[in-house]
């Protein structure tokens, strides 16, 4: 097992201290309740309360398990607790004696339970949401979590290597998807993906392929599909795949916490020529991408540049989805969760910096074929961009 | 696919509006923004507003997927909505003219956008939380429900029986666990687990042996273990599966939406004495709860005299967990998701009812066997409970 290295966990916590003391006012306390927040900032995925102060030492605060977090942190301040009534008191140990300005995760935290923290911790108290601080540490990774993700990738290699021994014309999508799944964890994917928000369904992952697999989806991703159920409404259904049909696999690879996307094609026979040329078309639009991915370029310009050359090429009807469809990006931030910040869209206007992590998506749905296109995970680096997958781009051909 | 039938849908709505209109003061409307919620009440998983009013009709506002909330949902109010600017007018259609009491699910709904509806919607509206009356509605179960759990109760059976095939000694718990997922799945499991609630993960099973098997989790499950990674924390792990070890394995089949919950035991070789004895124990208290389930029982009344029955005989050490780790119930109730409402745990003394659908799983942690127990899941009938469930109860043994 891959834990954390100590001094990762403990230069975060400093960059998050850094952060707290920079805001206008200052943020007395980060009171981190949600669980990869905590496991980013403390190594330790436990029923806690993280408490990280502008300055002086972080204490975790451990309901269940004591033993594991102690074993699995190197915070120093790790003590039990059973009481959200001792709460304020541990917060006045770390933060000092009251007015506090309080940084909560309110962007994931119900309302009840924040009603429930404001009821606690009474008057003096100022709270404010921490979870975009926190997303703006998260967005720069270190050369430790870059090569996280190079591992994760490589269990997307290997799907992508296994996948002419698995597509078969006696399987569905779903059955595809369900068999991908299991290869995947066989291959050392611990069997969670972790989507950041209410209401999102993480899977590992999806595969699509003919009109059902065009069906537009209700969620933010690019591959909708008709899915198993109306319950999900997403991903593979029951369809046999047919040869000749375009299918798609993205799969969200995550052996250590971070995940590594990729999207790939497979056709049990041959593409015809309309699907080829829309593959070419998303290639194109992949370098494209990949020639604007250096520090300085905002991801709100690559997102309307590569708008625009979609445009220019003809590709532009079913790019990210048929009209009326379209999801508003190409391209989103990844790690320990797979939707982070920055998004390849509009109004992220702030230049990519060395260690920003991109999955980066064109893809092109057609009402018959399917959808088509590609995926690759990229880290910015000093000068440019390095893919972090090893898995080739050429489309998985079997024989009918 | 199996939808909801429209009159399952329509009875739901008008129960939910018995119960506004009974509310004191009346809640003029549900806003019921939660997916799960959303699917019970209307048939369909979109991004999408439910508006229930106390009376008159309901109406579903669709960002997206129009054209498939229309056809899935018997809702005749179905309309495009592209902004929340409009909300407020939509509310007044269904709820007349202001001021409103507004039923919201603020045990979900993250506080950010909770603080977003209010700003949105403005002065003359007061905010209740109508989860507990939706959790309420959702905890009496009719006949089509209980089918459908039937239905799913049918891949626990298939897991059960495939178990002889599967397990090997060649298999850590992680790879058991991960095999069993992808078989539920092309036994018909849709690939998704709903638990409702703040930093907790759907895992379709768990597997479990030994004592890595062993380890507490900071989870509310009764199964702990060490998991693939820190950043999990939870199920299988990389250890082999050691001869003569008990073998848990704790499935959550779901093939519409409805979940079926049952834990099993295997083992490689023959169980020892003390292991057969913790299991013949744990079955006398599964009898023992099974002699309670009955309308009028109340669930607190029922965890409390099998918590006595097992401290009786002289089971009390381990059941549930080890001391210092036990999780605080014997059961819960379950449907579309996972961790319903009633638990059979304290304070929960309302009294079982005709329709009410219990996951009921004595368990006993032992520090170098592991965990080991079973569990059925119930539906209370007019004068006692159906298992729906059907694979047998007996430890799956396999050769060495």
């Amino acid at each position: 097992m891959t834990a954390i290295p100590p001094d990762e966990i403990l230069g975060r916590i400093q960059k998050l201290q850094a952060l707290l003391s920079a805001s206008e006012p200052t943020i007395d306390v980060a009171l981190v309740l949600d669980q990869v927040n905590q496991y980013y900032l403390s190594g330790t995925i436990q029923s806690a309360h993280l408490l990280v102060p502008a300055e002086g030492e972080a204490t975790l605060l451990v309901r269940k398990v004591l033993e594991r977090a102690q074993e699995e942190s190197p915070i120093e301040n790790i003590k039990p607790f059973s009481s959200l009534k001792n709460l304020s008191a541990e917060l006045e140990l770390v933060a000092g004696p009251r007015p506090w300005r309080i940084g909560i995760e309110l962007d994931v935290l119900p309302a009840k339970t924040f009603s429930l923290y404001q009821k606690i911790l009474g008057d003096s108290v100022e709270f404010v949401d921490i979870s975009p601080t926190i997303a703006q540490l998260r967005s720069v990774k270190s050369s430790w979590e870059l090569e996280q993700i190079r591992t994760s990738a490589q269990i997307n290699q290997k799907l992508y290597e296994a996948m002419p021994e698995i597509l078969s014309p006696e399987l569905s999508t779903y059955e595809l998807q369900s068999v991908l799944n299991c290869r995947a964890c066989l291959f050392g994917h611990i069997g969670l993906v972790r989507m950041r928000g209410f209401n999102v369904d993480g899977l590992i992952g999806v595969v699509a392929s003919g009109p059902t697999g065009a069906e537009p989806g209700h969620s933010a991703f690019p591959i909708g599909g008709l899915g198993p159920h109306p319950s999900i409404a997403h991903g593979g259904d029951f369809n046999k795949i047919h040869v000749h049909t375009p299918v798609i696999f993205d799969y969200l690879a995550n052996q250590n916490g971070y995940h590594h996307d990729q999207t790939r094609m497979a056709v049990i026979g041959k593409l015809n020529a309309e699907a080829m040329k829309i593959f070419d078309g998303m290639q194109g639009l992949l370098r494209a991408v990949e020639a604007r991915l250096k520090p300085g370029k905002a991801p709100s310009e690559i997102y309307e540049e590569v708008l625009a050359l979609a445009e220019e090429r003809g590709l532009a009807e079913g790019f990210m989805g048929q009209p009326g469809y379209k999801v508003p990006f190409i391209g989103h931030a990844i790690g320990l969760e797979v939707n982070e910040t920055p998004v390849l869209a509009k109004k992220f206007d702030a230049p990519l910096v060395e260690g920003n992590v991109l999955a980066v998506e064109p893809k092109y749905t057609h009402p018959e074929l399917g959808v088509i296109g590609l995926e690759n995970t990229y880290a910015i680096t000093e000068d440019g961009f390095e893919n972090l997958g090893t898995a080739s781009e050429e489309v998985v051909q079997v024989k009918p």
